[in-house]
Formats: C-alpha cells, structure tokens, sequence
C-alpha cells in the first residue's frame, strides 16, 4: 500500500483550519490524478470523504474501488455504490485482507492523519509518497494523529514539472 | 540571514519531548558544521542555547560571534564572552541591524520554533536550509511555534552524500 499526502514545508496536510488539501498546487493536482491512475482501489478517512464527497460520487469507476473507513457505516448507506465506493469499519488488517482476497493488489491510502497513523500503526504501509509544497503554515492537521517512531528510507526526490513542489518518495521496509 | 534547521519529514524539531536535535543523522551534522564556517555569525534562542551550552562554551570564536536571545540576559552573564558569546533582549529587527552595523554580513539562524516565528514573522529570513530526516515522529517541537502563511521559492533539493537524509534549500524573497 502507497500513503499519498501533501503538506506544507512544516508538516500540515491542512492549512490551518481549512479542511482538504486546497492549498495544493496545480503541480501536485496533476501528479496526483496521474499516480492514483495506477492503483486499484483506495482507502480514506470519513472526514477526508466528507471534503471531496461531490467530486467523489461524480467520479466512480469499477477500475478504482474506493473504500471509506467509518465507525459508522450506516450514516453513508444512500452513498454506497458496490464495487465502486464501499462505507467500512472494519480494521486496517481487516480490510486489507479482504481487498487483497478480492483481488487488489495496488492500493493508494488517501488521508487524512487518523488514517495515516492507523494504517502505519498496524505496519501496513509500503511506501510513502510526499508532496512538499513550498510554503509554512504553523498550523493545522498535522501528518500523523498520534506520537509514532518510523524511520524510512529515502527512495527518490524530485521537483514536480519545473514548479517549486517536491515529491519524496520513501520506503517503510 | 539563513534559518538552517533539521527535522522530521513530518515538521518536528525534536524527537517527542527530548530536547535538542539528538535525532539529526550523522550526515545532517557533518553538512552542518561544514555550512557553519561559512557564516559569521549567528543567532539562537535560550533553550537551544542551554541544551547545546558546554559544546558551545567548548568551541567558542571570534570567527563567527553567537549571540543568544533571551527575555532574561542578566541570568546567563557567567556565560558571556564579549566578540564571542553574548546574551541579549533586543527585538530580532534591533539585533539584526545592531549586527549588520559592527560588520556581521553572513548571520545563521540557529533555532528552536519560537525564534524561527519571531524572525520569520519580522521579515528578516532570506532563506531556509531545512534538513529533512527519513523519519515520521507524529510529536515534538514543531519547526514554528504560531500560525503563518509564507510562501517559499525552491532553490534545490540533494540527498547528503549517499544518506536518506535531504537538504532542501528555499527562498523567503
């Protein structure tokens, strides 16, 4: 599984209290539609859900499954769309096994820090990719929910198209 | 003035609550003291001074004059060594030009967070060399203590010699 993110320079995926990742750049957006074209299926918070939900349900498409992790699975039952957008509480595990059981084998974990502390908490994060954005925000949601100890190795580092946007790329293993 | 700091690929200066930069790599310090010689002077805040007190009290230099920021100089006066080592309450602004006038052209900015806002917030930064470890701490001291909205220029982006370890260079102007 491949965590993708962007973040300030300073390590918020949010600028300040505004919630989604609106202070992306152009770059980041098209590298993003780009790389998610090569997975699968993908998982994200209910939260991160709620920012795009619009863009989501005028998106769906059986070639990327989506899966939205929620404690409450019922409140998005009128979203549900099988095969295409599923509301789960399952566990991380859980859920990976079921969607590797199911055959998806290049998943992309989209957010936001509950998720991404959740998922590198139960060891099932792969790879890190990372859109730096050339900006400080001092605040907002941070990467990670909760303390964590990971180290990564660094497996590439690029300036996206000519823009002042990084993209690091680090593996967990 | 150039801010040079070190941190998690998540925004922390520090690795949870332990004080200092004991997290930095062995590449991020031999980068370090090499990018120190060529300054000739430089500014940080009391706590980074107290953490890093003996090795500085050790390696004192009229090579590159420090000058600590305190709220309370009078409290640090064993410690001061005139054209070396001195202890002020000056604004950032009032120091920089006090600085600027007795011939200090090259000035690095040596941290913790609330001396990187404070000059930051007073326009004094020209850039920032932000040492980005291959780690994910989710806790610690964040690289600014107050809210901002800065935006930066890459100037570039290197692995230091053959680590995980990148240095990324931006402008402030």
């Amino acid at each position: 599984m491949v965590l993708i993110s962007a973040q300030s320079a300073d390590g918020f995926i949010t600028f300040h209290d505004e919630p989604g990742s609106g202070f992306a750049s152009s770059s980041d957006r098209s590298y993003f539609r780009k790389a998610l074209a090569g997975f699968d299926s993908s998982i994200m918070g209910s939260a991160t859900f709620q920012v795009s939900r619009s863009m989501i349900l005028g998106s769906l498409t059986r070639e990327r499954r989506r899966f939205v992790l929620t404690r409450d699975p019922a409140r998005y039952a009128k979203d549900a769309s099988p095969g295409m957008l599923e509301f789960t509480g399952e566990t991380p595990r859980a859920l990976v096994d079921r969607m590797k059981g199911e055959g998806h084998l290049r998943c992309a974990l989209l957010g936001g820090a509950r998720i991404h502390s959740l998922f590198l908490e139960a060891g099932l994060v792969d790879e890190l990719w990372l859109t730096v954005e050339p900006c400080l925000f001092g605040a907002g949601v941070p990467f990670l929910r909760a303390p964590a100890d990971i180290s990564m190795r660094l497996l590439g580092h690029e300036r996206l198209d000519g823009s002042d946007t990084l993209l690091l790329r680090y593996s967990l293993r």
